[in-house]
C-alpha cells in the first residue's frame, strides 16, 4: 500500500506540465498538416506486438509530445508496477490481494504461492478438469435425461461471468463445433431467460452457473428458475426428479454454495480470489468458449495473451504497444479532453467488443480516487461505445464527421475474413481505410465547392449545399490491423487492453483490480424491494422514489381492477 | 429555406444568456439539495403522455431554470415548426421534400398531396398490400421451393432499413408468432450473412430485401449472396432455378431494380421519398415486425404512436413531454456540459433501444452547420450509448457512480414484466429505482466513515476504505415508466424520442432530416477498394492509407507462400 500512496500524483509532476504546453502547441495544429509528413510519420507512429499492426500517426502527437508522455509512463514507474504484477504481488491494494490472471496463460513468474497452495500447479490442475468435461460434452458422452448429448449450452452469469466468453465465443463462431448452440443469459429480467429457454429442447440443455460467490442476484435467480423448467420437463416425461442433476454445471469459488444448489462435484470448476471478474475469460469462466472451440482452441486464445504479456514485460516502452495504447488514450483524455471512445470493429465476429470493453475500461478506471485514498485530479476512464463496422457507418458515424465532438476512435480489422464470401472482404477493408483517413483528413469549404461546382451545380445550389459537405476533420484514430481473427490473435488484442489499462491505472495511480462503486446501487435494491413488491412508500424517504413506487402500483391496480 | 434561415440563433438568443445564468446559480446546487423539496418538485416535475410517465425531479433543473427552457423553446417557434411537419411542409430544406413519417400513423393534415398523389390513400394502399403479404406468410399459404411453409426471414438491410425493425422485433418477442425466426443482416462483412444462413434451411426461408435505393453496397452484397446460396440449394434439390423466387420480397423506392433482381412485383412493398430512413419503423420497412406481431399488432404500434403524435400537437409547451424530454437534453449538453447520454432499459427486450436512438439522435442531430448553412455555434448531439439494466450494473455502472464524469441517464421501466418468472421483475425495478436514486444522492465521507465504523472495522481500516465508498451523487436522470412492453407503449416510446428529436433540432436550427456526413467515406471507400483489392499503394497520397494497404498486402502474401 505504502509504495503507491508515497508516489508523486501525475498531475503534480513535472512530465504533465510539460504535456500541458506540447497539448497548447499541438493544439492549433490539423491532423491534415502532420499528416503531410508523410511515410516518415507514419513509420514513427507504426508499434507492432505478436499478430497485431498497430498505426498511431492519425493521432495528434508528433514526435516530441510522444516523447514527454513516454517520459509520463517512465516517471510512473510503470516498469516496477509491471514487474509486481507478473510476480504474483497484492497489486489489488484495496482489497489486498493478487491480480494473478497472467498465471492463467502461464506468464506470472514460476513458483507463486497463494495461502500455501502453487498457482502454477492449481492451474494445471483446473485445467485437465475443465479439459476433460469440455471434451466429454463435445464428444456427446455426456447425455441428458433422455439420453440425447447436450447440443445446446446455457450460460447462467452476468458481466464478468458473461461478457468475456459471450464476445469470444460470437468472435471465434468461424472455429465452432456447429452442431452446438450457445446461449447467454445475464439478464434478472425474466425476459432474458424466458425467451433463451424458448429455443432450448430441455432433455438436451446443459446449463452452466457462473458466479465467484455463488450468490450473484441475477445469476442465481436465473439459476433456480432455469432449474424449475429442467424439473418440470423431467417430471412431465415421468422420470424421477434427479435425474437431470447432471445437466448442471458450475463456475464458482463457492464449492458449499454450489453443492448445496445441486451440482455435483465432478461439474464445479474452480474460480479463484485472485481472479477479477472482468480478467476471468482465461480461468474456467472460459468454459463456455472452450466448449465451442474446443481445448486445443482455448490453448491458442491463452498463448496468443502470453505472447503479448511477454511482449509488455520485454519490450522497451518506445516499441510497448500497450504502453502506447494507454498514453494515446491518456493524451486524448487529460490533455485534448475527449470524454468518450470510440471502438469500432471492422468484423461483425467482433461486434460484442465494445461491449467488453466498456466493462474492462470503465468499471476497472472509472475512479476518481487513487489507491491512497487521494483524488485523481484529472479525468479518467471515458465512455467506451461503439459498433461494428460498416454497420456503425449506417448510424452514428454522421456525428463522428460533422458533430463537432473530439471522439478519438479505434478501427480493427483483419487482412483476412473469418467467413470468406466472394465480394464482401475487401469492400469491407476499404471502408475502414476510408473511414480513418475522412475522419482525419477532412473537406474544407474550398474543395465541397469545387466538387459541387464540377458536379454541375448552380452557384446558388454550391453556395447552399456546401456548408453540408464540409467535414472539419482532425478526428483522431488508432488502426490495428492482424492478419485474421483466430483464438490467437483475439488472446493477444483482449491481452494487450488488460495491459493497457494496467498502464493507465498505474499513471493514474488507481487501483484498476476493484469496483467498490457498484455496491451502493445493490443495497438500495435489497432495501427497495419489499416496498416495491407490496407497493408501498411510507418508509421511503426520497420523494422521487415514491412517486415511482406508487405509479407502478397504480399502474398494476388498474390492470387487476 | 427562408423561413429557417431568418431566425436568430439560440445561442444568440436573451433566453440563452438567462438560461446560463441559471446553469452558475444551479452549478453549486447538488441534487441533494434540490431533492430534499420533497412531495412538491416531484409533483411540478412529472409529466405524461399517452402510456407513458416520465418524472424529471432528477434533473439539475428548479422551476426557474425549467421556465426559461420553455421559453426558449418557444421563442425558436417550436409550435409553428410542429404544425409545418404535421401539414406536409417541406421541413427537409436541405433535401427539399417533406418528412411524413407521421402520416404513416394517420397523423399528418388531411389531404396532403405529394407529386400529385394522396399521401392517406398512397398508405392506405400500401398497408393493405403489406397485410395481404404478411398474414399470407404468417398462416404459411405462402411456402418455399419444397412447399414446407417459409419459418425463417431474413432481413437484408442497414441503419434504418434495420435497427428499427431489429428493435421492434426483440422489444415485442412476448407478442410474436413462436414458429417464425426473424433474422436481421445488416453488415457488409460476410461473417455477419455466413453465420445466420448456417442457421436457415433454405427451402423454408423468406430473404427481404430493404433498401430505400437498392444499391446500398451491403445490402444488395448480401442480396447477391444470398441468392447464390438459395440457387445451389435449389439445384442441389434438382429443381429449376426460378423455383425459389417468390423467396424474395424487397421494400424499395426503386421497383425497376428490384423487378431487375428478380423480385416479383407482388412481394415488392414501397419506401416512399418521403419518408426519411431512420424514421421508417411506420412504413413497410416495419415488415419483419409485421411477420413477427401481425397486422393487429403492427396497427397497435401506429396508434401508440399516433397517440403521442396527438399530444405532441395538442399538449401546451408546459405539459408536452418530447419538449421537456427535448429541452432536459439541451439543458444537460449545452449549459451543464454532458458529452454523452446512456439510455438504460430495464427490460432486456429492449435490449437494442439505445442502438436504435444511437442512429436517431446522433445522425439526425450530429451536425455543427444550421439548415441555413451558418454554424450552430453551441454543442448538439450527445453520444447515445447504453445497455439494459440490469447487465449495464455488472459493467460500465462503476464510472456513472465514480467515474467523476456527469453522464445523464434515462431510466425506462415498465410495471409489469413482458415474461413473468416468478421472483425477478420487482427485484428488477427495485433495481432500477436504486440506481437512480444513488446516482442522485450519493454518499458522503462522513456516510461511508459511519457506515464502516457501524459494520465493526477498525479505524485504521475505516480511514483507509472511506474513500473508495464515497459516491459523489449529483448525476442527473429521467425516468420513465409505463404499465407492460407492448406494440402499443413500443411505438408511442419512439414517437416520442422522434419528436425530442425534432424539438431539438428546431431550437438548435438544424434539418434532423438529411445526413451528409456520411457521404464522404463512402465516396473515398469506393475509390480505395481496386487498391485494397489488389495490394496497390501507389495512386494513393495519404501515407498512412498506404502504410495500411501495404501491411494487408503482407499478411496475405504470408499465408499464401
Amino acid at each position: 500500500m505504502s509504495e503507491f500512496a508515497a508516489e508523486t500524483r501525475a498531475v503534480d509532476s513535472a512530465c504533465w506540465q510539460a504535456l500541458r504546453r506540447h497539448a497548447e502547441r499541438l493544439g492549433s495544429v490539423p491532423l491534415r498538416a502532420l499528416l503531410a509528413e508523410g511515410d516518415v510519420r507514419v513509420e514513427r507512429l507504426h508499434c507492432a506486438a505478436g499478430p497485431w499492426h498497430a498505426d498511431f500517426s492519425k493521432q495528434r502527437i508528433d514526435e516530441s509530445s510522444l516523447a514527454a508522455l513516454l517520459a509520463l509512463a517512465r516517471a510512473a514507474g510503470i516498469e516496477g508496477r509491471r514487474d509486481q504484477l507478473f510476480a504474483g504481488e497484492r497489486v489489488n491494494v484495496t482489497e489486498d490481494r493478487a491480480a494473478l490472471h497472467v498465471a492463467l496463460r502461464g506468464s506470472a513468474d514460476p513458483g507463486i504461492q497463494v495461502e500455501g497452495v502453487d498457482v502454477a500447479d492449481d492451474i494445471a490442475g483446473s485445467f485437465a478438469k475443465l479439459g476433460e468435461f469440455v471434451e466429454a460434452v463435445r464428444a456427446g458422452r455426456i447425455t441428458g435425461y433422455s439420453g440425447r448429448p447436450l447440443r445446446h449450452i446455457v450460460n447462467l452469469g452476468i458481466g464478468g461471468s458473461d461478457l468475456g466468453p459471450r464476445m469470444a465465443v460470437r468472435a471465434l463462431r468461424a472455429h465452432s463445433l456447429p452442431e452446438l448452440r450457445l446461449h447467454f443469459v445475464a439478464n434478472l429480467d425474466g425476459a432474458d431467460l424466458a425467451s433463451t429457454l424458448a429455443h432450448c429442447p430441455a432433455a438436451e440443455t446443459l446449463v452452466i452457473v457462473a458466479s465467484k460467490t455463488f450468490t450473484t442476484q441475477e445469476t442465481l435467480a436465473n439459476a433456480r428458475s432455469v432449474r424449475a423448467w429442467l424439473e418440470q420437463a423431467v417430471t412431465a416425461a415421468g422420470l424421477p426428479a434427479g435425474v437431470a442433476t447432471n445437466q448442471f454445471a458450475s463456475v464458482t469459488a463457492n464449492l458449499d454454495r454450489a453443492r448445496e444448489f445441486g451440482i455435483p462435484d465432478a461439474c464445479i470448476f474452480p474460480f479463484r480470489d485472485w481472479v477479477g471478474g472482468r480478467y476471468s475469460l482465461w480461468s474456467s469462466v472460459g468454459l463456455p468458449l472452450a466448449l465451442a472451440i474446443g481445448m486445443n482452441g482455448f490453448a491458442q486464445l491463452l498463448a496468443g495473451a502470453a505472447a503479448i504479456d511477454h511482449h509488455f514485460r520485454s519490450a522497451p516502452l518506445e516499441a510497448n504497444l500497450p504502453v502506447w495504447l494507454a498514453l494515446i488514450d491518456i493524451w486524448n483524455l487529460d490533455f485534448l479532453g475527449a470524454e468518450s471512445h470510440a471502438m469500432l470493429p471492422y468484423s461483425d465476429s467482433l461486434a460484442l467488443l465494445p461491449a467488453y470493453l466498456q466493462q474492462l475500461e470503465m468499471e476497472s478506471n472509472g475512479k476518481s480516487v487513487r489507491a491512497d485514498g487521494t483524488p485523481v485530479g484529472c479525468p479518467t476512464a471515458p465512455v467506451i461505445w461503439g459498433e461494428a463496422g460498416t454497420v456503425g457507418q449506417h448510424s452514428f458515424y454522421q456525428l463522428l464527421h460533422q458533430g463537432g465532438r473530439l471522439i478519438p476512435c479505434d478501427f480493427i480489422a483483419f487482412a483476412e475474413a473469418d467467413f470468406d464470401l466472394p465480394g464482401h472482404h475487401d469492400a469491407l477493408l476499404a471502408h475502414c481505410l476510408a473511414q480513418s483517413a475522412a475522419l482525419a483528413l477532412g473537406k474544407t469549404l474550398a474543395e465541397a465547392t469545387s466538387e459541387l461546382s464540377a458536379a454541375g451545380h448552380d452557384p446558388a445550389t454550391v453556395a447552399r449545399l456546401a456548408p453540408h459537405k464540409v467535414f472539419p476533420g482532425n478526428q483522431p484514430s488508432t488502426t490495428l490491423i492482424a492478419h485474421r481473427l483466430t483464438a490467437e490473435s483475439l488472446g493477444a488484442l483482449i491481452a494487450l487492453h488488460e495491459h493497457k489499462v494496467f498502464v493507465q491505472a498505474a499513471i493514474w495511480g488507481l487501483n484498476p483490480f476493484d469496483q467498490w462503486g457498484v455496491e451502493y446501487g445493490k443495497v438500495l435494491a435489497a432495501r427497495l424491494l419489499p416496498q416495491v413488491a407490496a407497493g408501498r412508500t411510507d418508509p421511503i424517504e426520497d420523494a422521487s422514489t415514491r412517486a415511482a413506487i406508487a405509479i407502478i402500483a397504480a399502474l398494476r391496480a388498474r390492470r387487476r381492477s
